[in-house]
């Protein structure tokens, strides 16, 4: 299979429903994440120029040019994840015959467990991000594509929760408990308020569209 | 642009952040709505056929099924969605010269909008069937891919809600009140017990990950 984001968006969608394990739940956490962060970006650009938000048009550029630098990472994310998992599924598969076969391999699974850890960590750490800029666009931007503004934090949401899936079930596996609890703590960090922020635009969106 | 749905993920993401209305977070929806969907089938996928899950194969292949036909049709809605989109955008740009104009383009507008709003009801009636099944994959599927149904889950919720906001959006302006009246109702109804529906296949499969 070619680079993910290089693949039509149906055959990905075929790739994903089949019975290989990548890509999953990872990569399309990074798309959901890319995709808020790019409906921010269309709120932003449907905003800027516009006389009437004119007072506006300042704090939507700073906002249109992170969701553009999010976006692109989240884009970059999805082929990371499976990158991830492959180098998981390698050392899983590593010789196991001797001792020294095992205390390597177990090595190899410890050190690929953490990348795999890390990448939907990142991927947690940007959607946090999108939902914050979603929040802004959703109270300043263009009223004429506010509800785009409202699908955006949703997405941004969703990406942010299934990152943190695939921390979860990564960080189980792992031996060294100071990592996993750094991560763990930083997940709920950025967890905490995620809720109430996609809320808070998720009402102001709705709020202007009912 | 070619049919989204042959478009690669990259070309479309590009496409969603410009400043063009169209793809925006209806055909989002759809697509987010597809990959919960996608997500189904693979858990599904990955638990047929396996000895440890014989006693559940036959349920897991009903919700393949489903699950696959869910897909197809929200993939389908992609397109849709740009459609309705479109046609509201041609009849707003109609001739309102003379009284026959003007009546004629607020026909043709409130059909148009009409439409505009089944696409995203449909929408939300795909989705919120697709967190049912996602339930009972997180439920019953294979323990190594369960975090997948936990993102499938949280991917059908945001497409629905999401979906939802363009129902809004669009039946603000439609005259016809007993329409409206209608969709709001079945719109309320796929809401509610969907949060609870997601939050407990969230909360099963991160009791299995965690």
């Amino acid at each position: 299979m070619a680079e993910i984001k290089n693949t039509a968006i149906e055959t990905f969608l075929d790739a994903l429903a089949s019975n290989q394990a990548t890509p999953g739940g990872g990569s399309a956490a990074a798309i959901v994440g890319a995709m808020g962060a790019a409906l921010v970006s269309m709120v932003c650009n449907l905003t800027i120029g516009k006389k009437k938000y004119a007072d506006v048009e300042a704090e939507m550029k700073e906002v249109l040019a992170k969701a553009e630098d999010l976006r692109h990472r989240l884009t970059g994310m999805i082929q990371d994840d499976v990158k991830a998992f492959d180098t998981v599924m390698g050392a899983y598969g590593m010789p196991k015959e001797t001792d020294a076969d095992k205390a390597k391999r177990d090595q190899a699974i410890q050190v690929a467990l953490k990348e795999a850890t890390e990448v939907p960590v990142r991927c947690c750490r940007l959607a946090r991000e999108v939902i914050d800029l979603a929040l802004r666009a959703s109270e300043k931007g263009n009223l004429n594509v506010i509800s785009d503004a409202g699908v955006g934090v949703l997405a941004a949401y969703a990406a942010l929760r299934s990152a943190a899936l695939n921390v979860f079930i990564n960080t189980k596996m792992i031996a060294d408990k100071s990592f996993v609890d750094a991560k763990l703590k930083e997940l709920d960090g950025l967890l905490a308020g995620a809720e109430a922020a996609t809320e808070k635009a998720y009402g102001i969106v709705k709020g202007k569209v009912s």
